[in-house]
């Protein structure tokens, strides 16, 4: 064990779950911004939160409290049932640094969560594989919003867009991540939970509608295989859950209209909001579309943080290694 | 006008609307069985439908009350407002030749439509593209059904798996045709109506139970893509339409059960019914798959047709032109 990794840093990119109509079932991984966990392995064995940095003192320091923590701790558990061979009693230090804004609606806690876990297994020699750790990374979301989805995990650790096709059994299917495609993406500084932005949707749908949202999905799919980023806009197009949600965003439709004003091919919440995302046909008409949405929210008397990226191709990333 | 066509006969294939989770926006072609018109230019104008066989006298054979009549003429409605150039009073003979079982739930109606108009643009030097004939196809499923559905007529004229995301306006995308796989038809000598198939489904759903279905429905356009068979297979899963369906078609779930025994990836109803459709790996597998469905539609006093077919890559084709 001379050649034994005593800390690990990985970088782990926001998410967009939901994507339009494809509610609950799509997310794609940003290439930034994101968050950056630090593992050291110490002597004295269990799991520590030792140090958070850019969350304004806001995330829980307790591990059984913390998204990485827990999870990280569920990994632990799981190579120790299964009788990991190098596994041995360990220490972990988890020092988190925060680049996402908490409760945007653009994965933070799963940014968190999947750095920490993929940097927990690297220090361990990498064990599993990536798609191997979404479980554990899922035990995070658990604690962070009360259910185990894996609509903003499963890209952050895998990159591109990821569809969950079902969660029982857990079926996870890659999909191609469109090279020309740019999002605009403005997180207005309001903040919303997620089990709040869920109790306002309504239990059923009609029929009709349910209908209308599986082909602008279905359509979305084809429109990223086809890398055509005009059908992708349009079928983003979402009836259900959108209306719902956008009520609980003050200046939504305002800057939405101007996103899509300045030529972008679709617009919609990111996750379960404040955020939103508009997908763009060059980084410039992304950098357009977020001046106007920047200005409608402004005009409703709303700050802003803006980001512009591509789709990240590779998910979280080892930076460091010692 | 010396080259003029005086006779053209189109063979237009069954098609398989719905497509297990995907109700009303997918549907795909089959190579065989279908059915053929010869349209027959008359010095006399007017359009007749001259001669059905194969129907056992049960189509209309009014031209206003049968479905590739009401196309025809929509068509040449449409051709002589926007003054078409070759466009002149024509006379048209329609013959049908049926080899599809009538109401059996694999667009027979759309293919009778299809051959039809098909015949009727070509005979006119093809002013219209496939495309373009859609509209017209359309109006023969509204006096069929009720509704101008597009999921049985589109992949008729386009052939391989098409996709409609909207009607207003209306969206199409035509998806690739897998090569590999091999279906498995099963027409049960049992006849329902689409009204009345349509009549048994719940106005609501559960949000749940829908995101269940976009996700399968976002699966399997991406198993097509994938040309992954028994990604296919399983995002057929359905839990809002078949089940109902189901209650329509006896000795079903023997027959499904049946076919996945013998390692069809998938099963699923054909459009409204009673046909059902298997998704097989080889044609050794779907003529398995026939025979097991066959002895469980037989066990309950059923007798049956079957078929075995490719996805059909091109559409409706022209078979003779004079």
């Amino acid at each position: 064990m001379g050649s034994q990794l005593t800390s690990v840093s990985v970088f782990a990119p926001a998410t967009v779950a939901n994507v339009g109509s494809a509610f609950d079932v799509l997310g794609l991984a940003l290439e930034a911004p994101g968050d950056t966990a630090t593992i050291r392995r110490t002597p004295e064995p269990g799991i520590r939160i030792a140090d958070i940095s850019g969350d304004g003192g806001r995330l829980p320091r307790d591990t059984e409290k913390n998204t990485a923590g827990v999870s990280v701790a569920a990994l632990l558990t799981h190579l120790k049932k299964s009788d990991f061979h190098s596994y041995a009693p360990v220490g972990m230090d988890i020092s988190l640094e925060k680049g996402l804004p908490i409760g945007s609606g653009l994965g933070s806690s799963s940014a968190s969560t999947v750095a920490a876990v993929v940097a927990a297994n690297e220090l361990l020699g990498s064990p599993l594989s990536r798609q191997e750790l979404l479980p554990f990374a899922m035990e995070g979301e658990r604690i962070a919003c009360g259910a185990a989805h894996a609509d903003n995990v499963a890209p952050c650790l895998l990159g591109g867009f990821v569809l969950i096709r079902s969660y029982k059994p857990l079926d996870i299917i890659t999909l191609p991540s469109p090279r020309d495609i740019w999002l605009a993406i403005i997180s207005p500084a309001l903040e919303l939970c997620t089990s709040d932005a869920r109790r306002v949707l309504k239990r059923s749908v009609t029929l009709e509608s349910a209908v209308s949202q599986w082909g602008n999905v279905a359509a979305l799919v084809a429109g990223i295989y086809k890398n055509d980023i005009t059908l992708m806009g349009r079928a983003l197009e979402d009836t259900i859950i959108e209306p719902e949600r956008a009520a609980l965003i003050p200046g939504y439709q305002a800057a939405k209209d101007a996103a899509l004003a300045t030529g972008a091919a679709g617009c919609s919440i990111s996750g379960s909001g404040p955020s939103l995302f508009a997908l763009c046909h060059s980084e410039q008409r992304a950098h357009d579309a977020n001046k106007a949405m920047e200005q409608a929210f402004s005009a409703a008397g709303i700050s802003s943080k803006q980001y512009v990226s591509r789709v990240n191709q590779t998910g979280a990333r080892v930076m460091e290694r010692e």
